[in-house]
C-alpha cells in the first residue's frame, strides 16, 4: 500500500508525497501537530495541515531568516525569536559568537517536545547554555521587555489561528519597542507568488514604523510557490552590507553566503511592484 | 466531480492542481501531448507527464532564459531558439530591436501547432515576420550552420526521451560552432535541488567548450522544487554585464529586471558546491 500526504496549498493546487510511516499526530491547546517520515524529504513537522519544515531542505529558511539580520548588526548579543519551536532558528543564531543570550518564545510546548524527539538535527541547539526556551505568548513577551533586543526573528506560522497576531501593525510596533536603538528585525511573510496582498500591507505596516524596511527572498521546495518572502524593519543598520565580514564569513552554511547578502533583495519586477 | 492533475516531480512527490478541464490530448511522433485548464494556473501544457508550461508563470521561464543571453550580448542579430515549440522564447526575443531573424527549430510541430490553438499569450509572435519557425531537428540545425548566430537558446524538455541529445557534448560543440566568434548560448538545465549531478556534468562539459560558463537561477513555481537552473556557455561577453544598458531598460518584463542580471548568478552555498 502506497500512502501519500498532500497539502493543498492553495484551495486549488498543492504538493504530494509519499510517506514511510506517520510518526506522530495530536491536537495541541492550541493547532493540529503531525510528523511524518517523507520518502522524498525525510521527516516533515506539519501544523494545522500546512508543512512547516522538513530535514530535506529546512536549511534555507532556517539560515535565510537568520543570516541576513544578524550579519546586519555590528554586535547582536542578545536575540529574541518568536514562535519556532522547532529550533531551527536557534541553531544559526548560536552560530554567531558575540551572541551572549537566545531567547526561544513559543506559545505551544508541544512543538518544542515533538521536535526535540524526532527532528534532533534541527533541535539540537536548544540545550546550548546561552539558549532561553520559554512556552510563552511572544506578543505578551515583546511588550513587556523594552529596549532588549538587539534582533527579533519572528518565524511564525501562516497568518491564520494562532499566528494572526504576529502579523499585525500593532506588534510590529512593541517590536520597534523591545529591540535597542539600533535594533533589527524580521519576519517570514509568505510567497510573493501566492500572498501579494499581505506582503503589500506588512510592507506597508513596517515601512511606517521603522527607519529601514527591505524584502527578500529565498527558495524553498516544500514552501507554497517554492519561492518565500523575509521581510526586516531596521532602526539604523543597511540589512544589505555585512556588518563583521570576518564573523559573517566563518559561518558554516548550506544555502547562506555572503553574496546572498545583497543578492537576496534583488526583486523580481512582479515583487518589486508588491512593495509600490 | 473534483478532477485532479498530479505529476510525480520524482518518484517520491509531485504537484497537483484541480482542473477544469481537459483540453486536448495526443500522443506526437516523439511525446504524450496534453493541454488541460486548471483553475490555479489555468492553462497548461503537458509533455511526457511534465509541465512545461502554464499561462499563470509562463514569464518566469521564458523572460529568464531569453534576456541574460540577449542582453549580455552587445548586438544580438541573428537567434536561435532549440525546442521552444509553444512561442515563449520567440516572445521575448522580439522584444529586443536589434534582433533581425528569429528561428525556432522544434522537432514536434504539433506542440507548435497545439500552442497556437490554446496558448495564444505565449506563442503570439510566431507569426512576426522576423521569426521562421521550422519544424526540423535542432541537432542537426545546429551542425549545419556554421559562423552563423549571435545567440543559440536551447529549450528543451527533460533531458529523457526526445531531449537526451540536447544535454550531450557533442551537441554543446555543434552550438560553440554554430555561434560568430562573440556569440552566447544558454541552455535550461533543470533543478539544482533535485539534478545536482546533471547539472555538474553539464556545466563541466560547457566550461571545457567556452572560455565563459555561468549558471543562474530562477523561481518558477510549477517546476519541480520551485528553483530552476541555466547555464551558459559565452564565447566572450561576460553574462553579468548588460552590453547596452538603453536597450535592456526599454523591455517590458514581469520577472526579469536590470537588477537580475547579475544577482541571479549569486548562488546558494549548495548550488555553488555543485560546479565544483
Amino acid at each position: 500500500m502506497e500512502l501519500w500526504y498532500t497539502e493543498k496549498q492553495t484551495p486549488n493546487y498543492g504538493i504530494t508525497a509519499k510517506i514511510k510511516q506517520t510518526l506522530h499526530t495530536e491536537t495541541t491547546e492550541f493547532q493540529d501537530l503531525a510528523m511524518i517520515d517523507t520518502v522524498e524529504f525525510g521527516r516533515m513537522l506539519v501544523l494545522d495541515g500546512c508543512v512547516m519544515t522538513t530535514i530535506r531542505d529546512e536549511y534555507v529558511y532556517h539560515e535565510m531568516i537568520s543570516h541576513i539580520a544578524l550579519s546586519a548588526h555590528p554586535n547582536p548579543e542578545r536575540v529574541l525569536v518568536v514562535g519556532g519551536g522547532d529550533g531551527g532558528v536557534i541553531r544559526e543564531i548560536i552560530k554567531h559568537p558575540t551572541v551572549k543570550q537566545a531567547v526561544l518564545a513559543e506559545i505551544d510546548g508541544r512543538v518544542i517536545d515533538v521536535s526535540r524527539e524526532y527532528l534532533p538535527e534541527i533541535a539540537c541547539a536548544l540545550d546550548d547554555p546561552r539558549v532561553d526556551v520559554r512556552v510563552i505568548d511572544g506578543i505578551a513577551h515583546v511588550q513587556e521587555n523594552p529596549t532588549t533586543y538587539d534582533v527579533i526573528i519572528v518565524d511564525s506560522t501562516d497568518p491564520i489561528g494562532p499566528a494572526v497576531g504576529l502579523f499585525a501593525r500593532e506588534f510590529y510596533e512593541s517590536i520597534a519597542r523591545a529591540l535597542k536603538p539600533d535594533g533589527i528585525f524580521v519576519a517570514q511573510t509568505e510567497s510573493p507568488f501566492l500572498n501579494g496582498e499581505l506582503i503589500t500591507r506588512v510592507h506597508g505596516d513596517i515601512a511606517s514604523i521603522f527607519g529601514v524596511t527591505r524584502l527578500y527572498l529565498a527558495a524553498i521546495p516544500t514552501y507554497p510557490s517554492g519561492l518565500w518572502s523575509f521581510t526586516i524593519g531596521s532602526k539604523r543598520h543597511d540589512p544589505t552590507v555585512i556588518a563583521d565580514p570576518a564573523r559573517t564569513a566563518a559561518l558554516t552554511t548550506r544555502y547562506y553566503t555572503p553574496e546572498l547578502q545583497q543578492a537576496a533583495f534583488a526583486l523580481p519586477r512582479f515583487v518589486a511592484d508588491l512593495l509600490g
